[in-house]
């Protein structure tokens, strides 16, 4: 079973004001979309579109947290999140010329509740893939993750972290399965500029050496370098029109991951990350189904060689 | 037994950004409330402020519905919304130097949920008082209000319309129990300038005259003046920071028509309606009973001589 992880989930509200956004006035919209957000989820979601199963986990609350599993569930994902007594917080997405954005902090998890979360964690078994991915809520320890992934590998599972610097370095002693960087979270974590697909493999090659066992980095229209033990791979998508990257990178992970699951075969988890993130970069909301095996035919991947 | 009546409520969304928003970016805010809004549920949170019963009629959906709903009974306010398949609008507001708000268009009502509403009208009963307060979701046909009103005062009950222009004039002639425009509307609706109290006074006394058995008109710190065919008084509180003038006027219904109903006596219904609608413009959200009763200390109430 794949297990994706979202300490702090939100309902993303998103509203196309019917004229520019004018501060200190009243404003109206007649359309608006609201979508279950968070990294976790982003990658549940995707899972679901490709038919493939997983449990989504993390903290919910109040009347925007059902309808979060409502949500989820309607969209054949399994849910086992811990229930909190705040109501699970609301992210305003404005779109217009440029995007403006209003993020809450989500609710106080008590320490009870960061055990319940926990205590979860013992029910893993050999086989299983955690994905660990986005921001924790305040209140949280600075190690909570660490905690986590200490867990799944006594457990034999495995994990996947999609998260930035020390956190993300921390974790590679104990091996993840895999992480996926961008360009520009490359750039921070070496404190670097990264100019060139070479540079790319230098340090791609690096967080291998730290204990990575694959790691993917997007390279945004430069598509994609996927690291492993046995080769270094670079890939691409036919090019088309950005519309939203947000979640391109939690599609990517879905794809790689769930068809890795599924197939064992790296090449074709890499194929199906590729897909998955362009598409998603295509569209609106996260990608579906019918996208995401449009954009597979337009994928090339080719092993690099130095 | 008072009914309000929202066609159109919504949640309203409240957020303090940490710093001014920036447009273009991403603006975080630690502190939030959410509200059941809109003016016929403000009129019944206030009644229940005041310890009296009231019924909230209108429109709701999805789980945004559902959680005014509970909003509602968890203030002790009985509901029987139609419930229709799109979700209850969230408005959010965004609190700064100056406010900004984002409105929501609201659920299609289709015929069939209209016809819904509209029988529940049919079990009014002599003595019964119907508030009709606020906007029409798009989808409803002009003279929504106006079939409510043949039908309310078909079963011999009383209502109250707070509205604007045409919908308020031609309420009249039906002899609403309660008119109450604030100075502006007032000056909408005659198309002047009203810049005195004696301007005030005929035109709130024309209105008298075409139907209404009340009027107030409210005139923000300069206080309110009431019009009944046996006396015109005007009323103040003593004056206070003003906080939040939104609900102020809802305040002032409530005030008015449930100390009404259960005193049958007009100057402490006055009386109830400075103190209501002035609490609530000193407070952030609606007024608490502590806050009316404190008000209620400072009203005073003068006939009007000529």
């Amino acid at each position: 079973m794949i297990y994706t992880v979202t300490l702090n989930p939100s309902i993303d509200y998103v509203v196309y004001p019917d004229e520019p956004i004018q501060l200190g006035q009243l404003n109206r919209i007649s359309k608006h979309h609201k979508y279950p957000g968070g990294k976790g989820i982003n990658v549940s979601r995707i899972l679901s579109e490709l038919a493939i199963e997983s449990t989504a986990l993390g903290f919910v609350g109040g009347f925007t947290g059902d309808f979060l599993k409502q949500q989820l569930q309607d969209r054949a994902v399994s849910t086992a999140f811990v229930e909190v007594e705040e109501d699970t917080r609301i992210n305003v997405k404005i779109k217009g010329e440029s995007e403006t954005e209003i993020n809450g902090a989500g609710p106080h998890i008590t320490p009870e509740k960061q055990a319940e979360l926990v205590s979860k964690f013992r029910q893993l078994k050999q086989g299983d893939i955690v994905v660990l991915a986005g921001s924790k809520p305040s209140g949280l320890p600075g190690d909570f993750y660490q905690q986590l992934i200490r867990l799944i590998t006594e457990k034999g599972a495995s994990f996947i972290i999609d998260t930035t610097g020390d956190e993300l370095m921390q974790s590679l002693e104990h091996q993840p399965f895999l992480i996926k960087p961008n360009r520009d979270e490359l750039e921070e974590l070496y404190e670097t500029v990264i100019d060139s697909k070479e540079a790319v493999v230098q340090y791609g090659r690096d967080l291998l050496n730290k204990g990575a066992r694959h790691v993917i980095v997007s390279m945004g229209k430069d598509g994609a370098m996927l690291f492993t033990h046995e080769g270094i791979y670079h890939g691409s998508a036919k090019p088309g029109r950005l519309v939203n990257s947000v979640g391109a990178g939690d599609s990517m992970v879905a794809g790689f991951t769930g068809t890795f699951e599924q197939t064992k075969d790296i090449k074709e988890a890499f194929r199906y990350s590729l897909a998955c993130g362009s598409a998603t970069a295509f569209s609106e909301d996260l990608a579906v189904k019918e996208d995401i095996e449009k954009v597979l035919q337009t994928i090339t991947i080719k092993q690099w060689e130095e």
